[in-house]
């Protein structure tokens, strides 16, 4: 195992650690490179059968399932005890641009339910400031016949490039998410008012949800290329 | 035809007459009783080659055929020169409430894509404030997995009472919507400030859109009960 990745276990474990409710009823769970280490430390919990775990969305649930932890619905329990995830970027104040996976809307409507949720990611994540990190732009789930509107309102509101993001060699034509939707990358620069931006776009007609997380984490780990764990709280 | 029918197509005819554009390109037709007559008029136009209408749903885009109109859609042109629709509730503001028929996102996303917005109706839906005629509460479309989570959140904004759109004899458990989502009617009583009520139930995480349609439409016909045409604007 190299250092980072060491450091990634490392800093899962401890976010666990620090954090676990002892008597935590219901749990949330993400996915990402960092996340499968938290996954795996909740499984190593006595009291495993006591809690019930709800994914954020297809990896997540496969997590979930590969660590023999309980499987339920954020439909059947609304109100989270915790919620442990990744994210794309953290500034230091815990903004966080999520979404990279195209699964930003149900991590936020888990993180949202949730009464504390923790961010764990790997060093390279943090930033001093939203955009400056993560460069493909702030994820935005859109209703699919609005793309072309979307397209223009984001550039009124400033964004550089804004792309509908496509399938690949793995689709034709846009992706779809889980949510039968499209997704777009608008690229704003570096973003210095992250709860502004958000509130622009969400009330555009069309946009579903934005990747960009606000006053919702109270404190990340990260892991870091020398093997160590850092830690950012608000 | 009764007194009522017949002041219906007159105000439908008057609100063409009045407002479409000599050389309109592309024009937005929505759908409902009144607006059955709008599509009429615009149909009779002697230029009917020469725009394009853009439909709000199924039934408008039926309108549209059936009146050897040119279809297109909002994808292919999302710069209308005017648009015509009916609403569930019309204040003095020209604030309306609309999705009584699960169709108000499309109906939202032509309404502001539209250079003038025009409303025809019949009397029944004026009212002098929006929630005192339209009793079935606000039409809110929102992610199929979030209906607890917003049912709980709308209650906290005010919502006397929150109903699941069900789909009735017609389908077993919830409607779904011509973009895969649920409905919800939440009733909050009248509605005082309808700018501010939208805004706080557009930010919620899981809301894509809301039926309450503000600072959109700038006339609004109707057909009275008496077979005379009246008229608001602002």
């Amino acid at each position: 195992m190299s250092l980072v990745e060491e450091a990634k276990k490392q800093a899962a474990y401890k976010a666990v650690d620090d954090n676990f409710p002892p008597h935590a009823k219901y749990v949330g769970i993400g996915s990402g490179s960092t996340v499968v280490y938290v996954a795996e430390r909740i499984g190593q919990l006595k009291n495993k059968d006591s809690f019930i775990c709800i994914p954020t969305g297809f990896q997540s649930k496969q997590l979930i399932i590969d660590n023999g932890l309980k499987l339920g619905t954020i439909e059947q329990f609304s109100d989270l005890d915790i919620a442990f995830d990744g994210a794309d970027e953290v500034d230091p104040q815990l903004n966080l641009i999520k979404g990279g996976g195209a699964c930003l809307f149900q991590e936020k409507l888990v993180a949202v339910s949730a009464k504390k949720f923790v961010v764990v990611a790997d060093y390279r994540k943090k930033s001093d400031v939203l955009g400056k990190q993560w460069k493909q732009g702030i994820p935005i789930e859109i209703v699919p016949n609005s793309y072309v509107k979307i397209t223009k309102d984001l550039k009124s509101l400033g964004a550089i490039t804004v792309t509908l993001r496509q399938g690949g060699k793995a689709k034709a034509g846009p992706i779809i998410t889980d949510n039968n939707n499209f997704l777009i990358d608008a690229d704003f620069g570096e973003v210095k008012d992250p709860v502004s931006l958000h509130n622009k776009i969400k009330s555009l007609v069309g946009v579903v949800e934005t990747g960009i997380f606000t006053n919702v984490a109270s404190v990340s780990y990260f892991g870091e290329e020398d093997g160590k764990v850092s830690q950012w709280t608000v």
